[in-house]
């Protein structure tokens, strides 16, 4: 599944950039003067492969859920349970990812892929095929659901050995493909990543740190928010995986295998899977972009699918867009994940689209040109 | 009305904002991981003076459309005809915030406070006791509706005159407050503001170097995209007409009636009369905060209604924003007006106070903390 989703990424489509550009040009307001968002209106077109790109609705936000044996080196004072409560938290509707979902009328699907601990689960939610975006799942219309895809439960610590097999690391990333398939072949117009994960932004240090050949000191933050002396030890275990493995950028499933982290490697595919069914794909905080990094490793194509949600606070986020070439939409120090910077952002990617299709030109409107 | 409007403004609660402040660190996430949105929610809780202060909907965009006199010195290569094909564009619904407004489901007021050239009205929409946020206007339920509450057609040249004389400045910052007192009366949870006016970022530069003391040069901006001549001569032109008025900044009217707009003036009494409200506004462009710094110069506690929508590509908007101690939600390299960048951060708004009416607790969601 991995490689016919790689073959199926295609550079975007340069005669509806053009197309784009020109009818941004002729519409009701000095041309340039929607800054970013006319960029952003032609890279779509040129994703679509039409002008105007479709709307893209309705939105589709997956959570990727999964846990980290580097937990055990005590890289965040949070006990590890708390990934599989705040689980919980997300398929009650209690969570910011949740509120922010119901504002933007997007669907929350939370998908384990490793959660470690025992889930709250009901029986009829974790039955893979019943659930979908559309589908009505234990909590009426309209409720986040639950696949549950566990490949293994949490990784392996990586400072001891490899957190993933290449076979584990595989699985994930075709938990991400299929996830992200089920949710276009649903309706999805755009699809927006989240995860949940105890001491995930370790691994997504490790994953930039390989894949941007910046040094430790300067991907590695503060995560959900740890004390001088964590965050010290945080940037020496990142150092010690890198040493220990020296992942090679080259190979992105050894890498995620090696440092990575499920709900990274699910990421990659929904990534890649919504690059192949050109569909946009907003990127949320820094274990997104981390996985993005994996999913340019795989297919550079994909890039055109990806458009930058936020800036996280995390100093790896920044180092990665870089590298990816994307500028983020929103930029409010936010560090929390569950997607809900690509949330925010969300509005923005609409009404760039919007632009395209309902504004007046000059022509129409009967408006003078300068 | 201005006096009355004055005296009613006051101080944000404190008792409200440290009661939001208890509330974020209760909530199912990392204490600060919202970034900014955790701030806007205190002083939102602060203006309402009530913790969680109420949703802010529904949103109601005004557009004070106006001329000036300075048109004739050739600062914008644009007719000043436009200013009135803009008009009809918003209330045919073809313009950009038309779009966004439709997306983020606010309504859009026009106020024709000083447009010089015939607009195309239909006589019921010109009634100005007939329009409001929930009237049903000539274009059916949701359409944009006009109120005519012309002051003059056009400012005078500010290079040869004051703009306005006192009691114009005074008419038009009054009608800014009738609209304000209007929208809300309506049911608007926020006021958005929204100009038109052919020139106006020559007047905005000459409020901005008049209320902060920054010079002209850096305060000017290219507007629609003015070439480099003329953006030079723009900046004599600001330069020029400071030299000639040396306006008070201690007198914000006079400041107004000598380098002002009519949507300027209009504009500075919207913010004064939602902060009279204690209802958000939610400030767009260079033109909306030029304006602001008239609103703080009348009353500074009118500041803790104020939400700083975007950072504008013109420079004077950022100058502004440091004056006013803002930071705005959205930088994206807008320069359009009309509105669009204050609606492209109202979601940002809404989820920000959405996060205190919504998220679990950690105590009522069972999640363990650090």
């Amino acid at each position: 599944m991995l490689e016919t989703t790689l073959a199926a990424i295609r550079p975007p489509d340069a005669e509806a950039m053009t197309a784009a550009r020109d009818l941004q040009g002729r519409l009701t307001k000095p041309a340039g003067s929607l800054g970013a968002l006319e960029e952003l209106s032609v890279r779509l077109a040129g994703l679509a492969g039409t002008c105007p790109p479709p709307l893209p609705e309705p939105a589709a936000v997956a959570v990727f859920a999964g846990d980290h044996g580097v937990h055990a080196q005590r890289v965040t004072p949070w006990p590890q349970e708390v990934t599989a409560q705040m689980v919980a938290n997300f398929l009650a509707g209690g969570a910011v990812v949740n509120a922010f979902a119901r504002q933007a009328g997007a669907s929350v699907t939370v998908v384990d892929v490793g959660v470690a601990t025992p889930l709250p689960t009901d029986p009829d939610a974790s039955d893979p095929d019943a659930a979908g975006p559309d589908a009505e799942g234990p909590g009426g219309p309209g409720a986040p659901r639950l696949i549950v895809a566990k490949v293994r439960p949490g990784t392996r610590d990586l400072t001891v050995t490899a957190a993933l097999t290449r076979d584990e690391a595989r699985a994930a990333v075709e938990t991400g493909i299929a996830v992200a398939g089920r949710l276009v072949d649903a309706g999805a117009g755009i699809l927006l990543t989240g995860d949940m994960g105890i001491g995930n932004t370790t691994p997504a240090a490790a994953l930039i740190a390989a894949f941007t050949g910046v040094d430790a000191a300067e991907v590695t933050g503060r995560g959900t928010g740890v004390d001088d002396e964590t965050y010290q030890h945080k940037i020496d275990v990142v150092r010690a995986a890198l040493r220990r493995h020296a992942p090679d950028p080259a190979d992105p499933l050894g890498v995620l295998a090696a440092v990575g982290g499920l709900e990274h490697a699910a990421l990659a595919g929904f990534v890649l899977g919504a690059a192949a069914r050109r569909v946009p794909v907003l990127l949320d905080g820094v274990i997104a972009v981390s996985a993005a990094l994996a999913a340019a490793a795989f297919a550079s194509d994909a890039v055109a699918a990806m458009v930058a949600g936020h800036r996280s606070a995390e100093p790896g986020a920044g180092v990665a867009l870089r590298h990816l070439g994307l500028d983020p939409l929103i930029d409010l120090g936010l560090r929390l994940g569950e997607g809900t910077g690509a949330l925010l952002a969300l509005p923005v990617v609409t009404g760039a689209v919007r632009v395209l299709h309902e504004v007046a030109t000059f022509d129409s409107a009967g408006v003078a040109e300068k």
